[in-house]
């Protein structure tokens, strides 16, 4: 089954990435655009037929290895028949 | 108005920040993962009330400056009411 996580920094954490990207979109003529904020996308097949486990086993995997649970959140989906 | 904006790599593209966290993930005893895929996650503010045009003014800021299309794909959601 495929579980798609999504890991963002906390909010009141300064996005420097974020900032230079609204810089560049700023000066590309994007001049509506703010608070860009940048985060990691990370899909995985986790091999097993309940939907419940995969998302206990992303979860495990997220707060292990993925997010640094200081500064970062994350959101994980499970799609399933996948 | 939120857009959220993920880009991934293209399917057949060499994964290899993905390669990495699957090695990773085998050796502390998530041996159930396979074909991890790592992307990017943005998401900003795009001053406009109307829907069609701040997913026509993601899609090309994605194309200008968020992924490379010659490797990557991106996919844009406009949170409506936000």
């Amino acid at each position: 089954m495929k579980a798609k996580v999504t890991v963002t920094l906390r909010e009141g954490i300064l996005d420097t990435q974020g900032k230079a990207v609204e810089h560049a979109l700023h000066s590309i003529g994007f001049t509506g655009v703010k608070n860009v904020r940048i985060g990691k996308h990370i899909e995985m097949d986790i091999d097993s037929a309940d939907a419940a486990a995969v998302q206990r086993q992303a979860d495990d995997i997220c707060r292990k290895l993925l997010s640094n649970p200081v500064m970062e959140d994350f959101r994980v989906t499970v799609e399933e028949g996948k």
